[in-house]
């Protein structure tokens, strides 16, 4: 295998940001102890202007300007995303027009929250090809929109986008392992109904199981196969999406909250572009730093277990 | 790159078989000009327990049989279809489940009518990860359910699913190359309506030129890659999908219509399902025999162009 890289990054936020007494009013009264459970405190609201390809298209200029390369350089682009899914066509090559990136072959996935590990997965395949050298991923997400007006979940999805650039080649952040697995047992663990609204089939005692079955597996199994343990990570940069999965997160590996940096409080659950996002704020604002072992695990339903494992390069 | 192969194959078509004085009336008469330009004479329409996952799942399950493994032994599953997509969860895990597949990271992609050649550059590329050993691509399609009733496109679509067991290694049906691009100037050439029904937004000319550009654009890619030209291709297995296209194919390419394999005619336009529905049936009756050189285009609504190039190994 040859090894991949990523070499920019770059992550959008809906222009209107809404605190939760900015939010319209709950149908059902929460308690403090639920709204500690889900621990988001602002989250972004997309608004004209910034569907998917038009977010995607925002993260992924700014990881190219990253990157120092233009769009012409770029010869695949994936776009991660399962809020707004299309029949036809895919969002993807409008992102292409949007960033003038005319070489890319250029289409989405979707895995629900574990799609950027997804679109990582697949890019590093392409990579292999001689056909590719370059390409970008991006995880773009408008949660909002699944959510019940006046239900709890307006509290816990927020609206943004993060892409990656990412080359054949070790000199970028260092892309060490990935890994992805189903469990189509819980396949429809939550869906879409026919309102257009995110419902769990799911109690949440059995969906905790899977989560924490879930984050265990995918860390473990990139961790062995680039060879480290868990102590050797500096930092675990996840989708965890609220504060009960974090905990959950917290238990599961057995690690303390002062190495994991998420940002779903003030942004709430973005899903599939939560690491890219997360991991773009703590890189730009010098929390990680060069040479920093980094590993983002996923969940997603699915069910989606998923996992990365990276070495961060130079500034 | 590790070479890749394909070891089984499978397709299934709907019970319910169409022919043209069996669809539901038109709402315009057709002239006799116009229906030579569709070519289709017999489609078929899926019916109740022939949804997406269960056709895939049918095809698959015959994939697996063919290659002589069992869903335990397959890695990774990738079901192509556009007709149906969902927003969460994907189709796939279902179809890991129908199939006992527990090992399988499972998920849906769409490209239109490029589908399966999608999934099988995904799959290529999975196979150079050594987490990879074996994994199944299929392409689903329920096209009729996006033809508007009693309009001209009922005479056009049909469903099917087509799968393929694909494996590292050369034991089997060799594949050598494939190329996909996107040209996202025509990414709203067609869409699905709000009433669900696919629409056109460019002229049929035009429409045309840029068929034409992309078979000439990836079938040539494919043969440059793998040091072949036309001359040595024994069989094309296109998706043309139409008797006009079709046409247009020939002329492009500067070949006659007997090298040309498709069964559009008898089973409608099945879009990410044709190219494996066409082979499996060509092989099956001995038409395609091991040795040859198969050249398969495809072009796509978003707008893809894509073609696969295999030789078919020992009987």
């Amino acid at each position: 295998m040859r090894p991949i890289c990523f070499t920019g990054m770059g992550h959008v936020l809906p222009r209107r940001m809404l605190d939760n007494d900015e939010l319209p009013p709950l149908d059902k009264p929460i308690t403090e102890a639920q709204l500690q459970r889900i621990g988001v405190y602002r989250r972004g609201w997309a608004g004209e202007g910034e569907s998917i390809p038009e977010l995607a298209a925002a993260a992924a200029l700014q990881a190219l300007d990253d990157a120092g390369v233009g769009g012409a350089d770029i010869d695949f682009l994936i776009v991660a995303n399962w809020t707004q899914r299309r029949l036809l066509p895919d969002f993807a090559p409008r992102v292409q027009q949007l960033i003038g990136a005319p070489q890319a072959f250029a289409f989405d996935v979707a895995t629900a929250c574990a799609g950027f590990v997804t679109a990582l997965g697949i890019a590093e395949g392409y990579l292999q090809n001689p056909r590719f050298r370059r390409g970008i991923i991006v995880g773009a997400e408008t949660t909002s929109r699944v959510a019940r007006p006046h239900s709890k979940a307006t509290l816990v999805f927020g609206d943004a986008a993060g892409a990656w650039v990412v080359e054949r080649g070790e000199h970028g952040h260092q892309v060490l392992a990935w890994e992805l697995s189903t469990d189509g047992r819980y396949h429809d663990a939550m869906e879409i109904n026919a309102e257009g609204h995110c419902v769990t089939h799911i109690d949440q005692k059995e969906l905790q199981q899977v989560a924490v079955h879930s984050f265990r597996s995918a860390s473990g199994a990139v961790l062995d196969r680039a060879g480290f343990t868990l102590d050797d990570v500096d930092w675990i940069v996840p989708h965890s999406g609220t504060a009960g999965i974090q905990a959950l997160l917290l238990r599961t590996l057995g690690i303390t909250e002062d190495r994991v940096l998420t940002n779903f409080r003030s942004i709430g659950n973005v899903s599939s572009a939560a690491i890219p996002t997360a991991l773009h704020a703590f890189w730009s604002d010098g929390t990680i730093r060069p040479g920093d072992l980094v590993l983002s695990p996923t969940t997603g339903s699915g069910w989606y277990a998923g996992a990365a494992l990276y070495r961060m390069g130079g500034a």
